[in-house]
């Protein structure tokens, strides 16, 4: 990769904006808005000391960024291209969260996948690096569900619940996209390094911010909002009460994406959050894919709050059978007028309800008219 | 007892209806609200054998209730009494459930509570026989919470959570009421015998049904409508698929009662209840007494959606001091110039955030300008 050759001037200046700028700066946002790539980066070469921006654009060495991104194989996609995700674009549009926001002016993107068709039914998974063996079952097992109903698994690339989901999206034979808060030349933790190997060989590794660039916190929190942009719905599966994943939470609100959460055990400090959002009523419950889907699947209502239909009764026979049934003594017979009196239902009831529950075979008409139990059904 | 000299001819008709008729018949509270009690049980004489209730009329012997219920000490309540709850009445308005409803008849109670008094600030507290330890450690240590915040517990007389929130509430010195689907006179079930015995002599045990009757699966369902009916809310703590305490919540919400539930593992079928009818959004999920009381409360918004405020950001610093915060390295020194162009922040903004991350006692300033890492502060 050469630093002007191979490239649309628009698409050039983006590539510069995202080396000279962080991620999620709202000013960038708003004048590039206004006043287009080209003008932001053309007007850099003139106020060099006086800005940010300017300062950095001097210290730029956009060759020797590139020579990175050569050398790990890494790609530049700018919005328009075919691989870009329409979905980012609401990130236009969306209420910044702390002070950061806006669109991504560019992504760096490593791996064979095609973003933005691997992004189209996608879920992201994500939650706390201190997690515990319950999330990281959960995490894993919700991934590989959902890739096995064809959607894309999208998390970051922390220790804990993001390795795990990628891990069971990756044992599903699915697909996987890593959202990186530096770059993704060298990802971080280098612990997650043959993860990331694996990923950057046979999916799709994702950063906002150039090859060589390290991933400081404000990184971390401005890559959440990409990561709820790109998926369909966000669910977070654990994090304590200072979890940054409730910062993805809220990107998924702010964007009009179903926001998600596995409810834990009240003694669990890793299910903290995800009983918060849940009770404060900002993310739907999710015990499991199945769950998942029915909120975020296209057939469904996913902005609509969910209608579900009563709760059947908890057996098969209903409440009338039901205690003419419990009527029927255990040992010996019982008449109609019998079990009428015992229950208080009318007669003509009781003698419908006992020969339906007759016909379930849990009792037996006797030769004067009783009715016993069958055993050996209803113990 | 004496069965007919110690009551106004009202209290002895209902005393009278509850012998013959079924909780939640809704039959008979057409017939009660359309022709008042005297005349519905003036009624029985004639039609003896033409109805359920004529039937068990011509079966019943009062007396011998009366002598069960004098010596198990029980009293009987109703309608208008300094003891009878106000908050029951709700029941005479509330959409039926699975064909049963109204309003009780009257209520046989045995123990030293006062009824009304005690269910004005109570909180109701249920769930399944088949309970793990962790709702049961959850149901007792929540009964233990609100008795301590003045609050009543009320439940069930069932193995595992219903029994467990009872424990509870007598672990912290407070006040239990028990209702039973059976008479109170000899609580079901049996094996809950020490608990029965200690709540007739210091708390409060309560049933629709007179003493000697047994309890029967629909009189645990219409139980269920006067535990919702007398407490502020209803709390699920465990319940499997088909739980009964599904019936309570459902109660609690035609009531228009508070219904609360905590969350569980998705791993756990004691949880499967719980965690439904907060996805359902028929229940708020509660992790403690803190959050019972915030949706209970007389002082909060108890029928209200509740709306909290947004989180605070995830650390004590805020986004720009932790920013500038991990741009000063590991060793050595760091200009503010320098931290600007590391972070991609204006000058000014940097210089402010330096000085105040070093009044927090993190980084101290250098004699050339510079910031340090104070070590054993920030690892």
């Amino acid at each position: 990769m050469k630093s002007t050759q191979r490239w649309s001037p628009e698409k050039h200046a983006r590539m510069v904006l995202t080396c000279v700028s962080e991620p999620g700066d709202l000013r960038l946002a708003e004048t590039v808005a206004r006043e287009g790539v080209l003008t932001t980066v053309d007007s850099l070469t003139q106020k060099r000391s006086e800005t940010a921006w300017g300062r950095r654009f001097a210290a730029l060495d956009l060759d020797q960024i590139l020579a990175a991104a050569t050398q790990s194989n890494t790609r530049f996609l700018a919005p328009g291209d075919p691989q870009w995700p329409d979905r980012l674009g609401d990130l236009e549009h969306a209420e910044p969260v702390g002070g950061f926001g806006g669109p991504a002016v560019g992504l760096w993107v490593r791996g064979p996948g095609d973003l933005a068709e691997w992004c189209e039914r996608s879920v992201a998974i994500v939650g706390s690096r201190a997690s515990s063996v319950y999330g990281e079952t959960v995490a894993a097992d919700l991934a590989y569900d959902l890739v096995g109903k064809g959607y894309t698994v999208v998390s970051g690339g922390a220790f804990g619940i993001d390795a795990r989901a990628h891990h069971g999206a990756l044992a599903g034979n699915g697909r996987s996209i890593c959202f990186l808060a530096g770059g993704v030349d060298d990802p971080y933790p280098r612990a997650n390094g043959a993860l990331f190997e694996r990923m950057a060989r046979e999916h799709l590794l994702v950063a906002e911010v150039p090859p060589t660039t390290t991933p400081i916190r404000t990184r971390f929190l401005t890559r959440n909002r990409l990561i709820a942009a790109a998926a369909l719905g966000t669910v977070i599966v654990e994090g304590g009460t200072r979890s940054g994943a409730r910062n993805t939470i809220t990107w998924a609100n702010n964007l009009a994406r179903a926001a998600m959460a596995v409810p834990g055990s009240v003694h669990s400090g890793s299910s903290v959050m995800p009983n918060r959002v849940i009770r404060d009523r900002v993310a739907e419950l999710v015990s499991g894919a199945a769950d998942v889907l029915e909120v975020v699947s296209p057939m469904g209502q996913q902005q609509l709050p969910l209608v579900r239909g009563r709760e059947k009764s908890p057996d098969w026979l209903d409440e009338v059978q039901l205690t003419v049934f419990e009527a029927v003594p255990g040992r010996g017979a019982i008449t109609g007028g019998e079990v009428a009196l015992k229950t208080g239902l009318d007669l003509p009831s009781v003698l419908v309800a006992l020969s339906q529950v007759g016909e379930r075979g849990l009792i037996n008409p006797t030769d004067d008219g009783g009715w016993r139990l069958v055993h050996g059904v209803a113990g």
